[in-house]
C-alpha cells in the first residue's frame, strides 16, 4: 500500500506475468511431462509473449516462449521469464531449459515451483550461477497473492508429482461409457458405445503414450490389437508397447498372443499377477515407461483406482441409456456417500466430439494418505 | 450459378439471415414454448440485428429483433424478417408478432416452419393479408440448401411438436448422477451428489416451469418441498404446481402431505396411478401445466425414457465414482446395444457448474412410431 507508484505497476506486471504462464500451463496435456506455461516480460514490465509446453517430445515452456520471441523479431535481453516450474537443468529429448534462458540473454527468472525431479533439478542454481537473478514466486511476489499463485502452479502437476515420488509412470485411465455408466450391454455387446470422433481421439492419444496395458479379462473378450491408428485404420509411426495384466493366459490365437512370436520391440509385456504396483513400477524401471494408458476393463481400472494409481480419468461419455449392462467400474468398495470417489473436470479439455462428451478429470487430493499396498 | 451477382449477394445475405436465425434460436432454452430464433435484413440484403426467444413470459424471437433494432435506433421499415418458426397471431402473454411486424413495416417475413399450434397458427396468411411477403423458407431459397436448413429449424423443435401433438407438456427429466451413473451410495445417502453451483441452477429451472413431479418413492426417501428457493433458502416469486404420482401414498408427516391442507393453488396434486401418460394429459388438459419438470426417483423417469414421454434430459453430473449404489434408470428392458436409447447434447448448454457438468440432452429421433399405451 505505501510502496512507491514505480513498484505497484511493476508488481501488477509480474502478477499479470504468472496469470497468464499458470493459463498458459492449463493448455498443456497430462501425460510423461508436467503441465508448465511461461510469460516473458519486458525490462520495463511489457508481456512480449507466452508459451507452454505441448507433451513429450515438444519444446519446454521456457524455449516455447523464447521461440515465439524469436519469430515475432522481440528483444529478450533483459526480460523476465515467469515459469511455473524450475527450469530444467539437463539436457534430454530438449536442450537444458536453463541454458536456453542464459544463452538467451534474459536478466530474472521466477519460478513457482521446484522441479522434484532428481535429473533435471538445480536449474535454479545453474541460473543463479550464471548471473541471473532466478528465483521462486515465493520470493519475489508479496505475501497476500504469492501463496494462492504457488498453490495453483503446484496442483496443476499434484498427480504427476505423486508417480514421480512414487516411481511409476503418470497413468491415464480412459473408459468409453454411457450416461448411465456402462461399458457393455446386458448381453456384452460394446461395439460401438462411442462414435468416430472419440476414437480417433483415442488412437491419437495412443501414438503419445509410452504404453498401454488391459487386464486378461478385455484381452480375451475384445481380442484388441492395442495399436494406434489413423482413421483409414493405417499404424501410425510411433507405437505405444502392449501391456497384459492378470492371472488368466492369453487366448492362444488372440492378436495379443501372436504378436508375442513378433519382433522383440512390439511383444506384448504380460505380467501374470495382480500386483498392479509392482507392475507400473517395473514398467517405468525396466522399460522406461513414462505415460501408461490404462483402457480396461473395468476391474483393471477399479483396482487402479482403489490404489490411487489413476492420475487422469479421461472420460469418453456417449449420450445414451441403456438402463443395465457392465459397468464402468466396480468393487471400489464405497458403501456411502462421504466414502466417494472425487474428482475435478479440466474445463480445458471438456469437449463434444462427434456426439460424445469427451473431458480429463483428476483425482482430488485425499485428507488421508492412500493404502500403499495391495 | 447462371444468376446475375445481384441475386447471388441477396441470395447470399439470406443465406446468412437463416444461418444466424438458427443460431439464435439455439440459445433459447428448452421448455413451454418452442425456440425460436430471427434475423432482420435491411431491404438492401445487410443484416440489421437478431433476436431470440428466452422462454415463456419473454418476448417472442421476432418482437426481441425489432426491440433489439429500435433500441440501436435502426430503420425497419421495408425490412426482411427472417424467422425459424411461422409468427404467431394470436396475442397471448405478448402481442402477436405478425401484428407486430405489421405494425413496424416490414415488408417481408420468411419463415422455416409452419406453426402446428392451432391457436398460434395462421401468422403467415395474416401478414399476406396485410400485404407482406411472407412464405417458408422453402419457397424462398434455392433448393440445394433450403431442405439442410428448413431441416434444421424443424429439428430444434421437434421434441416441443411432438408434445404438442400428444395434447401434454414438455417434459423435462432432471438427473443428478454421479460419473458412473448413480443417485445414491449403496446406503441410500445422496445428500448432496451434486454442488450448491448445480442445485441453484436446479431452483433456477424449478422457477420456470408450471410444475414439479416426483414419485412416491421419492417423496417417501426424500420428503422433498418441491419449492423454488434462491441461494438463502427463500421462495421465489413463482412457484411450480407440485405433483406426486404413484399408488403408495404419502407419508402423513411429510411436507407434502401438509401442504394438502394448505392453501388450494398450493397443494400438491396427488395422483395414485402408475399411468403417467394420462397424468401428464391431465396435467395439461386442467391444469395448464405446458412445462414439466421430473425431479425423480428413477422408478417414474426410466418409466417415462420406455413410453418416449422425455423431451429433455437435464444432467447434472458429479465428477465422483461410487462403484454401487442406486443407478440413475433402471428397468428400460434393454438387452443389447442395438436397442439403446440415444440422445444428441445440445452444446449451447454444456458447462461447468461449480465443480459438476451440467447439459440438455434430446432424445435422438427413434426409427420407429414409439409405444403409445402403457
Amino acid at each position: 500500500m505505501n510502496q512507491p507508484p514505480h513498484d505497484a505497476a511493476r508488481e501488477s506486471a509480474l502478477l499479470e506475468g504468472c496469470e497468464r504462464a499458470l493459463e498458459q500451463a492449463r493448455r498443456g496435456p497430462l501425460g510423461a511431462n508436467p503441465r508448465v506455461g511461461a510469460a516473458l516480460l519486458s525490462p520495463s514490465g511489457e508481456l512480449l509473449v507466452t508459451g507452454f509446453h505441448r507433451g513429450a517430445r515438444t519444446p519446454h515452456a521456457e524455449a516455447d516462449a523464447l521461440l515465439a520471441a524469436r519469430e515475432r523479431g522481440l528483444d529478450v535481453h533483459g526480460a523476465t521469464c515467469i515459469v511455473t516450474l524450475e527450469p530444467c537443468a539437463h539436457a534430454g529429448r530438449t536442450p537444458s531449459c536453463a541454458r536456453t534462458l542464459i544463452d538467451a540473454g534474459v536478466a530474472r527468472v521466477l519460478y513457482a515451483v521446484q522441479d522434484p525431479h532428481d535429473i533435471a533439478a538445480n536449474g535454479g542454481a545453474l541460473l543463479r550461477d550464471a548471473g541471473i537473478d532466478a528465483r521462486l514466486w515465493s520470493d519475489a511476489l508479496p505475501g497476500s497473492v504469492e501463496g494462492d499463485l504457488t498453490a495453483r502452479a503446484a496442483e496443476l502437476n499434484r498427480r504427476w508429482f505423486q508417480a514421480t515420488r512414487e516411481s511409476r509412470p503418470f497413468v491415464t485411465a480412459k473408459i468409453a461409457h454411457t450416461l448411465d455408466g456402462y461399458v457393455a450391454a446386458a448381453d456384452g455387446t460394446n461395439a460401438w458405445i462411442t462414435g468416430e470422433g472419440a476414437r480417433a481421439e483415442g488412437h491419437a492419444l495412443r501414438s503419445t503414450v509410452d504404453a498401454i496395458a488391459v487386464g486378461t479379462g478385455t484381452a480375451r473378450a475384445d481380442d484388441p490389437a492395442l495399436t494406434a491408428r489413423d482413421a483409414h485404420g493405417r499404424l501410425a509411426a510411433r507405437q505405444p508397447r502392449r501391456v497384459v495384466i492378470g492371472e488368466s493366459p492369453l487366448e492362444p490365437h488372440s492378436r495379443l498372443a501372436k504378436a508375442t512370436h513378433g519382433p522383440e520391440h512390439a511383444r506384448p509385456l504380460l505380467y501374470r499377477t495382480r500386483d498392479i504396483r509392482a507392475v507400473f513400477e517395473n514398467l517405468r524401471a525396466e522399460h522406461g515407461v513414462e505415460h501408461l494408458l490404462l483402457e480396461g476393463g473395468p476391474r483393471l481400472i477399479s483396482a487402479a483406482l482403489t490404489l490411487d494409481l489413476v492420475d487422469d480419468l479421461w472420460i469418453h461419455e456417449a449420450p445414451t441409456l441403456l438402463g443395465a449392462g457392465t459397468p464402468a467400474v466396480t468393487g471400489l468398495g464405497i458403501g456411502t456417500l462421504e466414502n466417494r470417489l472425487d474428482f475435478d473436470i479440466v474445463p480445458e479439455s471438456l469437449h463434444v466430439s462427434g456426439s460424445d462428451l469427451l473431458f480429463h478429470a483428476i483425482p482430488r487430493a485425499r485428507q488421508q494418505t492412500p493404502t500403499k499396498g495391495e
